[in-house]
Formats: C-alpha cells, structure tokens, sequence
C-alpha cells in the first residue's frame, strides 16, 4: 500500500527513481513563505466559512506560521522522498497537530494552490525588480546631469555619424528601462489575480468564500474559470517576455561599455572594484562584470524559450509539465535582479574620458550632415546637398584633410551658396545645440527632458 | 561614381551582388501605404514651417498620392537593383517631379522613417488583430451559450477527473483570448508613438514641428530620445510576444479537438469542409487545420527568438542588423491573423457528440472527490477522506464496480458516516452543479459569467 | 592592494557584490575531478620537460591526488569569496605545499584550462549517455520482441490509418534512438580534441610538450589553433544539439504513451510505481513521468537556444561571457541523462492492452489503403481505385457499416473488378502482414529488422 | 461532392478559406525538381515491378520530364486552388496523359513522397554548402598566406592580450569553418537515406522493390521502419543545427570587421563596393554586409528552434504540423549560402592597416605575460611571477611609462632575477615567435599549420 498522502488507491509503493525524479521540492521549497501564507488565508476562509470550526482554523493558522518560522530560521528539516513544498507542509502540520492538519486541504487541489504559490511569488518579485529597475533609473539619470556638458561622437553602424551629448546616450537608455518599467507594471496587472477556489479543474463543491481569501492576500481580481485558473501560465511567460527585454537592453549597455573601455576607443574606464584580472597576463584588466551581464542575457531568453516551448499544445487542463515552469521562471527573476543591480553599482563607478570623447566626436567627418542641412536651408533639395556634401568629403579624403581645413574658394567650387557662415556649422558644439527639437541632442532639450523627468517623479511613461 | 542617392563619397560601384544581399525591396514594399503616408505628412510639417515651400510641399504631397495609387493598383514597376521602399518612393517621386522631389527627405533620415512605418503598419495590425480576436471571442461565447446542458469529462493528465460543462471548458478559452487582447493592448500604446524627427541619430538641425507631424498621423506621443528612436525595436519584441501567446493558446485548443476528434474519444466531428483526405488511404479525414494551427505556433515562437536573438548586444544607435525584423514580424502578424480567422470559421463547423461526452463524463471514478468532499462535509478530516475514497475506488477496480454499485454496507465497510444520501453525490450532474462558486462549473455560476462577459460588451477585462 | 590571485596591478579590492556576480564556483565545482585530472597531466608534463623540477613535479601530483580525495569525501571546505574551481585548487595546492604550488599555473591560463576541463566533462557524460541509450534501446527491442504477436491501429494526424505491429510502432523508437546514438558519436570525435597549452589565446613561450599532455589524458588530437581554442564552444553547442533531439524523440513517445494511457484508448496501463496520484482526487493515476519528460524537453531546447545566443557575434578571443556556457550545459547532461534512465525503468513497467489494441485496429475503416491497392492490384488506375473506395466508405458511414458488412452486390455496384477474394483483404491480419517489404510492418519484416539488430550487436547504424 | 483527387469519402467541398491556409504550393513547388525525379524513379520501379506495365512507365517518365521541362522554363502555370507540388504534379500528369497518369501514386503516399523530396532537396544543398565552405575555407588561407608577417594585437576580453599573427586570427577561422565542415558531412550521411516505400506509414502490399529505387535515385542506404520514415524530420533539424553554427562562426567574424572598420580601431578597410552610404549622413561607409550578416544569424537561429518546437510532442505518426518544416528550412540553406558567398566575396576586398595593426600590438602591456614567463624561466614560481610583472604594470601606469622604457635599477627593484637580456622579451616578435608550439601563433607554428592544411587538400580534418 502506498503511504503518499495521496496514494489511497495504489497497491504499490512508488518506485524510488521515480519519487526523485518527479520530485520538485528541491526547487519549489523556495515557495514556502508563499504557500504557507495562501495556506494560512484558506485556513482562515475555511473557518470563516464553518467548513472547519473556528477552533481548528486558529490550530491550523497558528501551527503553519511555526512552520514558517523554523523554514526561515532554517531549523526545518526536509526529508529524502519528499515531493514537493505543498505535501512537505502539510506533512508537517499533521505531524505537529494531529488529524485536525488533514482538514486545511479541504476544498483545495494542489493545482490552484501552486498557481497561487506563483502568483504570490512573482508579484513579489516584479515588486522587487520595479524597485531596482527605479533606482537604475535614477543612477542614469544623475549621470546623465552630471555630465550634461559632454560631447561624444554618436554612432550608427559603428561608424562615427555625428556629435552627440553622453547625457543623451544616457538618456536614452533612461527610456528604455522607462519602457521596461511599463511592461512590467502591464505585467503585473495580469499576475496579480486570485485562482484559489478552483481547486482541481472545476473548482470545489464545499461553500467557500473566495472574495473573502482574496481579500486577505491582498488580490484584487479572482480568476474567472477554474479550467483556465489552474492551467494558465500566461503570467510567468510574460514576466519571462518582460524580463528577456531588461536583458537585451542591458546587453547593449554592456556591449557599449566593453567596447569604450578598449584601449582603441578611451571612452570609459571601469573602477578596478568592479573588474578582474587575468591568471596568466598580469597587466589586464576586463569589463567581466559587463560581459557577463551580456551573457546571461541568452540565458533569461532560454528561459523564455522553455517556457513557451513548454505550454505548446498541452491539453487542458492541468498536466504535470507544469512543473516545469519553475526553474526557469525563479531563474529568470533572479538573473535579472543580480544584473540589474551590479549594473546599478557599476554605473557609479564608470570614469568617462570626457577630452578622448570630445575630440573623437569631430572626427569622422561627423558634422557632414550639418552641411547639408546647410545648403538645405539654403534652398538645395537635400538629395542634391546630399550629394555635394558626398563629394566634398572625398574631396577631402584625397586630400588628408578635415571639412573645416578647406578653403572658401574649395567651397564653393563644389556650390556658390557657401558663405562664410559654414564654417560656424562645422564646429561639434553647433552640430549638438543646433539639433534642438523635442527628443534632440541640444543641450536644451535634453535639459528639457531631464526636467519633464523629474517633474513626474518615479511615475512610469505608459 | 556610385549613382545611388547616398553614394557622394563613394568611389566605385556598389557590387553587384552586395545590392542584391542588402536589399530589402522585395520584403518591405508591403510598407509602401505607411511609407507613403508618413512622407505626405512630412512634407506638410516642412511645408507649415516654411522649410519647404507651400507649393512644393503640395506638388510632393500630390505626386506621393500618385505613387501610392499606382502601387495599390500594382501599376508600378519596381526595378532590379532597387534597394528599399524609402530609395524607391524617393526616386519614383523624382522622376515625377524634378528637383524639388529631391527636398522630402530633408530633416529626415531613414532610420526615423522606416522606425515610423514599421510602427505604422503595427498598429495597424494590431488593431486588426484584436477585430479578429474579438470575433473569435464571440463565437466560443455563442457556443458556450448554446452548449449550456452539455456534461463532458475534465480532465487533468489526460486523465478524467471530474465531470465539467463544455460551455465551461469553451469559456476558458475565451479567458485565455481576453488576457490575450488585454496584452495586445498594452502593446498598442508603446507601439502608438512618433519616431519622426530623431532623423539619423540625433534629430535634425532645421526648424521642424513633430507636434504637427504626429497629430497628422494620429499618434498620441512623441518618442522622448532620439537616439532611442531610431534603435528600438522593443515594440516588434512585444508584438512578437503577444503573438507568441495566442499562438500558444490555439496550439492548445488544437491539441484538444486533434484528440477530441479521434474515433476513440468521439467528441467532435469538424465538418467535412474543414477537414482533408489522404492521397493514399481513402477513408481518412484529418483535422489537417488545426494541426497547421498548431504546427504555425513554432513559426511564431522561432520569430519572437529570431527578433530577441537580433537585438542582443547590438551597439547603439543603429545598425544595419535591424532590417532582419522586418520578415519574423510580418511573419508572425500574418500567421497569426490567418490562424484566428480559420480557427474562427472552423469552430463555427464542429458539431459536439453530447451524448458521448455526457456518457463518458460519468466514467473513470469522475465523482470520486465529490465523495471526499462528502466526508469532509460530515466532519471527517479531508485528508482522511481522501484516503478512504482512494481504497473505495481500489475496491471497485478490483471487483470491476463503480462507485454508485455499491452497497450501504459495503459504504459503511469503509466509513460509517456514510448516509443513504451518498448516492445522490455519485451522479455527473451533482458532481457539476455542487461547484458553484465563482469561476466553478455549475450551471449557474458558468450562466453568471456569461452574464458578466455579455455586460461589458466588447471592453477587455484587465 | 587586491589579494586575488591575479590581483598584481590592481589597486582596489574587488567590490563583494562583483565577487559574488562573477563567481562560478557554486557550479563549476563539479568540474574539480577534470580540472585536477587536467593539472596533474599538465604538472607531469612540465616536469618531464624540465620547466619545473621532477621533485616539484611529485610534490604538486600528489598534492593534487589529496586534493581530490578530500573533495570526493566531501572534507574540503569551500570558502566565501572563492571564485572558481581552478583558483580554488590552486589556492588549496599553495596552501598544502607552499609557493611550489605557485608553478603548477606556469605555462597555462584559465582560458585553456576551462576548456579542458569542459572537454573532459563532455567526453565522460557523452559516454556515459551512449551507455544509457543503448539500454533503451536494447528494452524497446525487448518489448519488440515481446510483442511480436500485437496488432494495433497505426495512426496519421491522430486517424486510424492503417493496422500495424506493436513491436513497429517500438522499433521506429528504436531506429529514432539509433540516430541520437549516431548523432552523439560523431559530437563525441569533435569533443575529444585536447585544448592545454593554448594559454591565454597564442600558446606559451616555454617549452612544453602538448603531444604527452594529450596522450597522459588520452585525446587522439591536438586543437590546431590557439586563438579557436580557447574561444570555441561549438563542442557544447553541438551536444545541447544531440541532446534537443534525443528529448524531442522521447517527447514523442511520451506524448503518445500519455495518450494511450487515456480511458478512451486504453492501449497502455503504466504500473502503480510509476505513476502518482492527485491531491484532491483519490481516484487518480497519472502518467507524471512520461509529463515530466515531455516538459523537460523544453528545458533542453531552451539550454541549446542560451548556448548559441551565448556565442552569437562574441568578439574573438575569449570573454567573460563563456562562463556561461557551464550550466547550461550540465542542465542539458543531467536532463537527458534522468529521462533517458526514468524511461528505461517505466517502459518495462508498462503493460500493453493487446485485446484492445487488436479490437481497435480494425476500426476506422483502416483497411481501405488495402481495398484501393486491391484494385490497383487488378489494373484500376490508383487514383481511380482511390475514389472508389473513398465513395465505399462514404455508403458505409451513411449505412452505419463497415467494409466487411458489404456484400458483392454492394460491391459491384461500386466496380466490377471486385473478386470474392476481396474480403480477404479487409482483415487486419493481412493488412498487416501484405506490407512485406524492408521497413514494412508485416511480421517477417519487422522480424527481419530485428534480426539484423542484433546480428550487428550495439554498433550505432550510420 | 469533393473535387479532391483524395476526396471520394467527402460529401462537401473544402472551404475556400481552408484551401488556402492548408495549401504549401506557394513555398513547395520549389521542390518540383525532386519531387519529379522521385515520381520518375517510382514509376521507373513500378514497371520494373510489373505493377504497372513497361509501356505505361514508359509514357509515364516521358510526361514527367515534359513537365519537369515545363517548370524549369517557367511556362507551367500553378492554378489557384492548387494544394501542393505533389498533387499538382500528378493532377498535370494525368491531364497530359489520362488515366494512366493515375497509375503513378500506386504504392505510394504524399507521407513518403515528400520526405523523399526533403531528403533530395537537402542533399543537393548540404553539397552546395559543402562547395562554398571550401571556398571560404581556401580564401581565409590565401589570405592568411599573404599576412603571413603581418601582427596585431589578440584580445581576450576586447582588451589587448598579446600580441599575435593576423594569419594565426584567420586561421582561427578556418579551423571553425573545418568543423563546420565536418558536421555537415556527418549530417548528409543521415539526410543520405531513402523513405520511398513507406507509404503512409506502413509500408505498402504491393511487390515493389526499395533498392531499385534507391540505386536510381543514388541512395546507399533505406530508410528500416516505414513508421518511422514517414515522421522523422531530424535530418532538417540537424541541418538546421549545423546551420546555426555556421552562422555562429560567420556572426563573430561579422562582429570582428565591424570593430576592426571603426575609425577608432582602424584595422580594416572594406571596399566601397561592400559598404553603403546613409541617405542622411553624407560621409557615412557602413559595413552593412557584415552586419547583416550578424543579423541573419538570428534568422537561422529562428528557424531551428521553430523546427524543434515544431516536433515537441507530436503523437506517431505523420501529421499535419510536419508541413511547417519546409520554410524553416529553407529559409536557413538560402541565408547560410548567402552569407557564405558574399562574405567569401567581401573578404577579398578588405584591406588590413598592417601599419596600425602592428604599432596597437605592443600597446597595453602586451608583452607582460612574456615577462612573466621570462621569470618563471629563472625559477620564479609563476604565481609569484605573475605578482610581480602585475605591480610592475601598476608602477608603469603611475608614472606613464611602458615596461621597455624601465631602467634596470627600476627592474631589480621589483625582483633581482631580472637581466639585461629581458629588454629582448619585450618586442612584439618577440611576443610572438616565442609561441612556437604546435597550434601557437609563432610564425614557424603557423607555417607549419598551412603546410598540413595544404598537405591534406580540401579533406575535412575530423
């Protein structure tokens, strides 16, 4: 005979690889606070509810917050052959209360109740990563003030394109966690809903009162469909989709900053606190804390990929692959956090080179575009100035020299709308202020959505 | 010379091949709507602030009228050699007018311009997208409706657990398609933004109004960095996403009506019309739409990873690697459309074998927690009661019975709180109509919800 | 002044937090059996080339052999702060035998020395997975054999299609796991290529012997490059690969023992040890295993799907980001490994229904393929033939018929080249077994391919 | 009734709507050629067979080839409402001949016809690949002969590391592109492997001959269980692995030129005929090719997880979803091909700044490890060595010097070890030469890796 707490109906013991391998409590035993505290609420419910007397509901409550206390305390002792965080618990209960433990999974499955598990658990943690998404933010956006007066050249395909404040660089991934920030809060809407009550697949004969238990978890929807409630996992993939967004876009950051910390660019200089070295070359110094950002960034879209790949085509309802949603959504919660939080102190500890910046932002020919905005504004279709300006900076190719090298004379032998005036439109400080449109890189403007910022406070965009 | 309309500087001649690998004329001339309209709106910004004529601002606007014409009626002849829908509007409008054609792309670069059709023609998708879900959405609630008295087996781990109503297991679905709608909407707003005027990189130097430019395109907000806009491709990710999910939830409902249709379960029959034969077994008719449907879902989950994959660790600003989003993203808008629609029509084709299902609900010991719940109700703790069902229903395995075969004695052999009034907990309809909580399946609560889904009319939930 | 090992030039401490980002050694602890059996090789080999002493050679073997012991028995303590498996065995090495052990290091780098230990770890766990798979393979034979005798419907998109053998339907397993074993032999040659003596990315200017290194650790092939070495990781690509597919194919087999084990088919019942009960419902058993294999599968895609996002566009040589090749890769390993193992046990604990089985096979009109070749057989085109028997089984279904019911009248009706012999066809048995060619499914085919399975013993088909 | 060639059961006409969501001639009659020369085969066999008549092979092969000839001239027109490249051949075939075209699907099924077809299509690209690899492989040689004496700076970490041969870096490459070569050989032995003759799934019961078929079609091998031929795709999948890796490899070398084409970087200049200019920035050479490059990997790496989640859990044995396989992978052979080519194309048009190349090689304490090996040469345990050059490099860095410009007093200060003879172990060839071990990056090592390269002609190396 079986002695699972399930297992009245078997006449053979599981056999022991199977126990191991079908086990999850060496994962799901993180969740112990979340279960413990969505047992707690349904013991109050049951009581409420007569369908277990007041007094049992106080033994019960009482024995399971000892129970989470000795977990905290870490005096809980798990056991080889335990299943999972659900039955461990309820084990225990039994075990220090007698037979009254066996009535605290009454109107009950483990189906919702590991839904609710999760849902607590990632209304957690989206909390938690909203916190430290807001205070990445901030350090990006105090940098970004700090350094409002520095130029740099501003990329596109990797080739210098034109002159650009650090503080708009900055910025701009100011929007982006702005933008993860929205998502996350979109995300957190569909998390934040009540499947308890929907017990195996149809819910549960027994007069529980649902909106009772909500309310004592703090939900502020119930699910609709039990069927749905207990095989949904829509809320960890999304999280998992939101989470896979913060990586990439801190995969570029990383990118970025390992490339302006080589010796070629100069752009930037790591704090050796937030370094490390090599076991075989003594003179290096390596961004590992960056690349390791950027690699474990395929490792959150693995997660993704698993857990899509995971749900695909499974039939209702529920089916123990479900299980299988844990690893990689705890891992994904975990990888962002770490990350999003070494970045943050990181970032305090970057030098930019502000003198190699400036006086690489006028190379490459950079303000061509302003010369062509120029003739423009002069009345040349920009296709045609375009093309002149094209030609004017082969011209200077030939020549080894720079646009503001050339002479009058040089100008306007390629177009006699030059005046003397062009060459105030070949400085790097022009090129940045003359960009002075909302979202533009003038200082202006950027001031402008430093402050517009700062006025809505930690408010999302979305 | 090159003879391109950025080729100034460039000495010799694009090679031949090279054109043909970086073109991307034959995916994004489907653009050319969206293109086209957010050069006519350009051409009006310039135009109202004077750094275009008013006349050359109707001339470029009418002629861009003309082209579009032309290419909705298929009349225009696209070119070898042609590089992208913006070079080959641009140059068709040249050809048209002269010169002054050359002037639209003034304060403009096609990194902001092809950002503003992509983002066009998303919400245009989307918004179309969540026209089919909402239809979609209607017809499993027209059937749930018709469907009310129909008793089918839940399952869970494909194996019968309870009995549900089909209206109930429809109506998961329709959960499923709300949450759905819900993110794509959420999506809509951080698609609905104007990349306009961040030009290559850094905006524009000329006087420009992106006010003006959005209220013509109707776009409620303006992208707030400009080196930002014209590097995120977060919107296509979160498409992509969302597109990811419906797809999932229709693989699992194709799962169920591929099984649900096989001769052994015998639940539904799809209509000859939306089935196919064999070319070799005569007798065959296969649910061939719901297994593309199924089969489709990876399609969509390799796009969302192909469009995660691309922008990992890419360098700001731009770089040519984002061209590749543009296929994983038509892609998974088409699909998507075009499996909601036949799934759409088909469902409206399946006939459901009531009697079937009512008959097989009752089947494998399917009341058997409602006689726990029983125990439970007459004090006897749940835990215990479970154990005591699991040996009834041993028992009867064993002796080939069923649960409502047994005896008063051969109850109390197991339990003496067993009363005459078990037998009315062993029937289906007891089994369902007792779950009537909220979200649960009984008859009432499931007319409850569809009272509460009909209330709100089209209006998502979350 | 930094203590770490490679701390020389560093002026500040590393920063905690970056300690505990970077570190691996909570994972790349397993790793110590190769990373000691790789420094003891390369310890002989320095001494054998006289770059360090014989004596230093013997002091830091056995030093390292104690240190191997101790970890083996669990007696080595880990402290915080270390970094990763190699610092720690150095650390412990200078420790037990002071600033000798400091030479173990000469003429190596982490970067080549990871790589070897990755290689060792791949090669013993392709090894080890070889041995497991043909455990597998050798059950299904078995089983094959067992059940030999066993008709049952053969299906296409989950349609009766035709009759075929059990031991088929076992044996197409068979050749699926035939080609992983295929698969994973030739990962293995690209595995077995020893990388030591690339150092940081040139190779070292001392004197070493990198032949002796490898024929001490038993590789048949150098790495030819330096700078591939120690930034290739197509070797863990290529297993994560080989193993997707071996989940993929026991997915499969998963998905359809779940199926059979449904009451509607009712082809399959898996033993109580290898099945679990529900937490709610006490009359429940279900196939969680072969759920937890079909999940898990998805957890190995996602592995494959990190390690090649990991190396996608990775500048050359090594970077940080390789680290996280490790747990991906392990999770790959053990995966596979469990679930191969888990099955192997399940299947032999799986009971066939061969009444059942037999009974449905004629089902579905799963003859008809027969019919039409019948006709085929006597010169009616086969299209034609094919429309023919389509329109039979059409007036069967309208007379609730089946094809044996028919008589020669009805018959005639549909085409006169019906014989009395045609109802010979329509039995399962010789729908069964007039499919007697290679691969065919008659039993002195099927017989015959298992014949020349085991005259060609366990070698790998390809 | 049906006007479907498979239609004789259905008593309705397929929706219009389902027509074409279930139709793939629009991406599969890019097979006709396969799919002709398999239909030409088969009936080749069959009237070897007798199962149809000499003459009616005969006139059969002759009207295949006609429309093989058709197809090829583009002359045949598809019709809409055309489902696939099978039945459109077939439906040509009997309208060009009658009724005996009818004769030609004898003993075949649309299951092992088109995994035929995959298996020929795949073949001759997998060939086709194999050709271009080579030539790639043959151009990185020939231009790591003519580099032979140029040096740079290695990278670990994209910081200078030591300094190494630009021919060594190239052959990196070549040894990744020789892997390549060697899975893709591995993978066509099991693409190399003929289905025909399983039918449906079970084989047929005519008296066909397999081998006959496979020495036409030049197969080695037959495929051994026809329920397994029918749904096994791991041949485009483990393409589609290879695949990946190729555009692995082809993304770092992307990512390289990139950085190495920054003016910061400077290494290499690509050819105005690979770049391409930007509509807004008049200076502007982007190295589009190789970020596009980079950018289709992700597209690769798309397809193959679609063809994995594709096959997650389909149920034995052909369905539906297994038409999903086709675009995917055809999608990777035209990118990889692509991508091979026009990089082949390109590479011989960049041109590397030997001159900067080398005077980047001795920056950043290049040559510290050297140093540290010097010491470790004298004894010094290479631990404490490795100290020593470190702080030596941080005495460097404070007082701006580099280690060459240091006085012997200022050596001894460190360590009394060090001699006059350490200046020669601080030059760039030093650096490099002294690495002179099999698979080092000494001039001679190199050398001699051409030389076997050469020795063994284009034969793959595993």
């Amino acid at each position: 005979m079986s002695k699972k707490l399930w297992g009245g109906r078997f006449l053979k013991q599981t056999d022991k690889e199977v126990e191991s391998f079908t086990a999850s409590i060496h994962f799901d035993k993180r969740l112990f606070r979340y279960d413990i505290e969505g047992s707690v609420a349904h013991a109050m419910m049951l009581a409420k509810q007569g369908i277990i007397s007041k007094r049992e509901g106080k033994i019960i409550v009482a024995a399971l917050k000892d129970i989470r206390k000795d977990m905290e305390r870490g005096d809980f002792s798990f056991q080889e052959g335990d299943e999972d965080i659900h039955m461990v618990v309820e084990k225990a209960l039994i075990a220090k209360i007698g037979d009254v433990g066996g009535k605290l999974h009454t109107a009950r499955s483990r189906n919702d109740q590991v839904a609710l598990d999760m849902r607590l658990y990632l209304r957690e943690e989206v909390t938690e990563i909203l916190k430290i998404l807001a205070e990445l933010k901030s350090s990006f956006l105090k940098i970004a003030k700090r350094e409002i007066g520095t130029i740099m050249p501003g990329y596109t395909h990797m080739q210098k394109a034109q002159p650009v404040l650090l503080s708009h660089y900055l910025l701009a991934y100011w929007e982006m966690f702005d933008r993860d920030e929205s998502r996350l809060r979109d995300c957190y809407k569909r998390v934040n809903v009540m499947p308890l009550g929907s017990a195996a697949l149809g819910g549960t004969g027994l007069p529980i009162d649902r909106e009772y238990a909500a309310e004592l978890l703090k939900f502020p929807a119930l699910s609709h469909n039990s069927m749905d409630a207990v095989s949904d996992r829509d809320f960890t993939i999304e999280f998992a989709c939101c989470s896979a967004m913060i990586m990439m876009h801190l995969s570029r950051f990383s990118e970025d900053i390992i490339t302006w910390s080589t010796e070629e660019f100069g752009f930037a200089e790591i704090s050796d606190a937030f370094t490390t070295g090599s076991s075989i070359m003594p003179q290096k110094k390596n961004p590992d804390v960056a690349e390791l950002i950027r690699g474990k960034t395929a490792r959150v879209y693995g997660n993704l990929m698993t857990l899509l790949t995971l749900m695909k085509g499974l039939p209702m309802t529920y089916n123990r692959d479900l299980q299988e949603d844990k690893i990689p959504c705890f891992d994904a919660a975990d990888t962002v956090k770490s990350c999003l939080k070494i970045l943050n102190a990181m970032i305090q500890h970057v030098k930019f080179n502000r003198k190699k910046m400036l006086n690489d932002a006028g190379g490459g020919f950079s303000t061509a575009t302003d010369l062509a905005e120029y003739l423009a504004g002069k009345g040349v279709p920009f296709r045609e100035a375009h093309g002149i300006v094209g030609r004017l900076v082969a011209y200077c190719l030939s020549k080894k020299e720079t646009l503001p090298d050339l002479t009058m004379e040089e100008f306007h032998f390629f177009h006699n709308c030059f005046g003397e005036d062009v060459y105030g439109y070949l400085t790097v400080e022009n090129a940045v202020n003359i960009r002075n449109i909302p979202g533009g890189t003038s200082e202006k403007a950027v001031r402008q959505r430093i402050a517009e910022i700062e006025g809505k406070g930690k408010s999302c965009d979305v």
